[in-house]
């Protein structure tokens, strides 16, 4: 079963997480395994300190090496092997699904909740990489471990179940976006459901689908699609359903 | 007092970020009013259904419009205002920190977690931005509605204490990195803090400081800096810190 540990010193954050939704439920039916450390355990003074001010003067607190240090070893003795270390870091490497992909084939994973005040630079001793979820603060690495447990949990084998789909990641794969999605009821405050998807005709409908898919990601990253032509990425059909998607476009503008 | 609405299936997952951490007292104090709506209240049916199969066909199910409508509706009337509806989609525009700015001096904003499956395209009419917070995929749509409420609240003035620190935030602003961080103890397992930052001289640790955030930023992101310079956001003093970084880099590297 694969393993994760996180350690934080904010574990409660954690707790709807680790309950609830897809996750929760692949941590419940044994899926995974999936532990939240609180840093404050690793500690040994009175106080329970875990951070300090920074040599060299400067705002915000810094996270102190020996209670990381000492829980890093007390997780490397539970699980009798050396994780692959993931620090949280505002200036680590931007997280994509291709890395998540790559994590959700790793067994044993600690995630170190940065703090953005800042983390003991001895501490990269022991750390794999560094990874960012985006280029915006945070007050704290906990939303990005959970969004990196999140992505990483949700493609290992058995954790989603067959209500859960993968449809995004057939899209993410090539850098498309999803088609607009529609349900019940056929019509509502005016707004109709499209015709074509009443139609029953399922050549139709996944025409119209990968024109709307091609129009939208034109629209908002046109370099995605010359890419996918210059790598010879799109089928004859999908050249043609493309270039319809082109044209609505230009229409539209004219 | 900022007002923030969320609309989501699941709102245990919301439980640990509501109570903890910066969010959690900036609630608490009344900083910020958060409310977090159970989509499922604002069905009609026995079975409170919220999603049902795409029209059309294909795989994952679709969330209904109507609850979300009805939710809408409902939020405007206890705010007695319109809210900025966010939407969080995959394929939305990339969260950054100019957006957290940007929202973060709105004072009424409802974020509805989609479903990576979809949304009835309907609900669109009713939203005024849809956000990604990252090329990867989530199970659903509340890490992402976490992340976004996180960056913007702890912007909110009075929100950080004075524990906590913008200080990442001055960084961030010219697209720099960090410089390391060290505290207490000055040896640790035979690594030392740099001699620099336990020499009391500020002007030293100043340039230290600059040269390593320039060094990190300069390996990661040359055009960041080329950015910079060209742009002339660096001062003259800065610009010598910037030729012993890369003086630094290339020395390493020789």
């Amino acid at each position: 079963m694969p393993v994760f540990d996180v350690l934080t010193v904010l574990p409660n954050l954690f707790s709807g997480f680790i309950s609830e939704g897809v996750i929760g439920r692949a941590i419940s039916s044994g899926k995974v395994d999936l532990k939240i450390h609180n840093l404050r355990d690793y500690t040994t003074d009175k106080h329970r300190t875990v951070d300090d001010v920074p040599y060299g003067g400067g705002p915000g607190m810094v996270l102190k090496p020996e209670p990381i240090f000492r829980a890093y070893e007390e997780v490397v003795k539970q699980r009798q092997k050396k994780p692959y270390v993931i620090l949280t870091e505002p200036w680590g490497e931007t997280f994509t699904q291709k890395k998540a992909v790559e994590l959700s084939k790793k067994d044993n994973i600690l995630i170190i909740c940065g703090r953005y005040e800042g983390v003991d630079e001895r501490v990269k001793s022991i750390v794999d990489e560094e990874i960012s979820i985006g280029d915006y603060v945070l007050t704290g690495g906990e939303l990005p471990a959970m969004v990196i447990l999140d992505a990483t949990i949700r493609l290992i084998p058995g954790v989603l179940g067959s209500e859960d789909s993968l449809k995004a990641d057939s899209f993410m794969d090539r850098g498309l976006m999803g088609y607009p999605n529609y349900t019940r009821p056929a019509e509502f405050k005016g707004l109709k459901v499209p015709e074509v998807l009443l139609s029953g005709n399922h050549k139709k409908i996944e025409e119209w689908r990968k024109i709307k898919s091609f129009e939208k990601t034109y629209r908002k990253n046109p370099e995605t699609i010359k890419k996918l032509i210059k790598e010879e990425k799109l089928t004859e059909e999908e050249k043609k359903l493309l270039e319809i998607a082109i044209k609505n476009i230009r229409d539209k503008i004219e």
